[in-house]
């Protein structure tokens, strides 16, 4: 039965929708356990009677904040995320999940639990919802300096995670660059679309369009342009909406119009809402290590759990670093 | 009074929106030239009677199409492209317009129509809707590997532009980043940003979703990221768009809301219309030259036609000149 440490302390909310969001998990599939991590009397007070036999709670009265540098988490060993990874690390769990700081929970987990063999640098990896169901994208954000073999560990790594967690078969790869020509990218992009050559079901390059048009599963990038493509789309989206709003509140007829496609709207937020896919994993570390938005609400977190649950369950690690040996250089 | 040449032949769908967009542009106002260049039997048919004693048309048989490599843009010395930046060359036109090749117009622009004065390298740039107005975003292709002094020239270059031809008052810049702290970047960005601190206005580093939300005026990238981005972002409106459609036909109800919406529905395309804002100038070069989308339909055409009217009557390529010698190193 898995374990899953959660930092209950670190999103945006409190601990409020962290619990909320193991109980709904809970109440779906009774088969895993739980440590939540954070201030005791505040997990004790939010967590249903029926629900507290099976949560174990760790306390703690330190929390990362999101302003604080994840180089000191390292420093910070009464922290809830310290605490978490090294449940992790110590094998009293098996996943951990944390709305909290991003850049802490991945040094934590990169430097307590450890990198997978043939891994240079962990990604974190994104969901993203296209027109016919899902991509991941990655890296978006651990790294912004890359090279070409990082790329491509992040291509081997992303395309282990589609099959093995997400259930895709076959899962495509497409580099992301500046057109589809393999004579486009820059000097880094080039360099490994030679590389990636190599992998099987590597399509290319693709463009930023093709992330959510369904013409590929897993789309490689680096760090930085990971982060602006996220923003950015996070950005039209709500640009959009803003828009509608704006128009909506001008006439009656409108808003009837809106009242009557309310359907509609719902459809198209379960489609672009990330609490749908829950966290976004951080790949070659040595154990499931998910990471939520700060500003998660219960659905989130607890689609983060299953996340965890369904890696820890897989043989993710041992793909990725077979794989990774198989294709190097 | 200003003379644009015009390249008849680039677009995706042939002369004729070009020559209904210029035929639109001529009604709103009587007060410039055009010359026309490309098939002139084609071009004599799509203009109206009224409209044919005000542009004259200059035959060509040359296409440099879409597959064409942009390096080939100079030997074609009897392509429309070719003639038409020729026309600015010689000064028996003041500014360009194509539908066509933008690689090939970027080529020869740069190299027959030569940069200005301190401009490394021209940048395309492109206006983007925001929830207020625009911003102008740039590089957006043409510089796929850049330097934190190209970068740093795109930012002078895009607010000079942003206050002379778009109007906007004491236009603010932001280095797109991975984040707002100054600490975030990428090397070259880091140091472009050390670089950007003398510009006037220069706000420092601004995330994807800046670029719609109104927080500045001018956004700064190299081209490999504003390619992604703007094909992201065209990517996002595109799959909310199909998945309103996909929903709208299975009900009726949903379908006499989308109806009573339209209002609302029209406001929202002409936000997000790229035909609003005609087309995307090269910025760098020593005359107005505007690069319009492939697809351009004549509106678009025509407000390509009016961008490189107000560039050419502004004091853009002055004032680039002398900003980029007032902060040069």
């Amino acid at each position: 039965m898995t374990t899953v440490a959660i930092d209950a302390m670190g999103g945006d909310y409190g601990a409020k929708p962290i619990v909320d969001g193991l109980v709904m998990a809970m109440k779906q599939d009774k088969n895993f356990k739980a440590i939540l991590i954070g201030n005791k009397t505040d997990l004790d007070f939010y967590i249903p009677k029926k629900f507290k036999d099976q949560i174990d709670l760790l306390h703690c009265d330190d929390v990362i904040s999101m302003t604080d540098q994840a180089t000191d988490a390292l420093k910070r060993k009464e922290s809830s995320a310290y605490l978490a990874i090294d449940l992790v690390k110590t094998g009293k769990a098996d996943a951990y999940v944390s709305a909290g700081h991003s850049g802490a929970s991945m040094s934590l987990a990169t430097l307590r639990i450890g990198r997978i063999k043939g891994v240079s640098r962990p990604a974190i990896a994104t969901i993203m919802p296209t027109v016919t169901g899902t991509s991941l994208v990655l890296d978006v954000g651990a790294n912004v300096d890359c090279d070409a073999n990082n790329l491509k560990e992040f291509a081997i790594m992303g395309q282990v995670y589609a099959s093995e967690v997400l259930s895709i078969d076959q899962p495509l790869i497409g580099l992301l660059s500046n057109g589809e020509e393999p004579s486009k990218g820059n000097e880094t992009t080039k360099e490994a679309f030679k590389l990636c050559e190599k992998i099987p079901n590597f399509i290319g390059n693709v463009e930023g369009n093709d992330i959510f048009n369904g013409s590929c599963d897993v789309v490689v990038c680096d760090g930085f342009v990971g982060n602006i493509l996220l923003k950015t789309a996070e950005g039209v989206a709500d640009t959009i909406t803003t828009i509608i709003k704006q128009n909506l509140r001008r006439s009656l007829v409108s808003i009837t119009g809106a009242v009557l496609m309310r359907k509609v709207f719902k459809k198209l937020k379960l489609k672009v809402d990330y609490a749908e896919y829950g966290g976004a994993p951080l790949l070659g570390v040595k154990a499931p290590v998910i990471i939520a938005h700060g500003k998660s609400n219960s659905k989130a977190i607890k689609n983060a759990i299953f996340q965890a649950i369904k890696a820890s369950g897989s043989d993710l690690n041992n793909t990725i670093e077979n794989r990774l040996n198989t294709y190097k250089d």
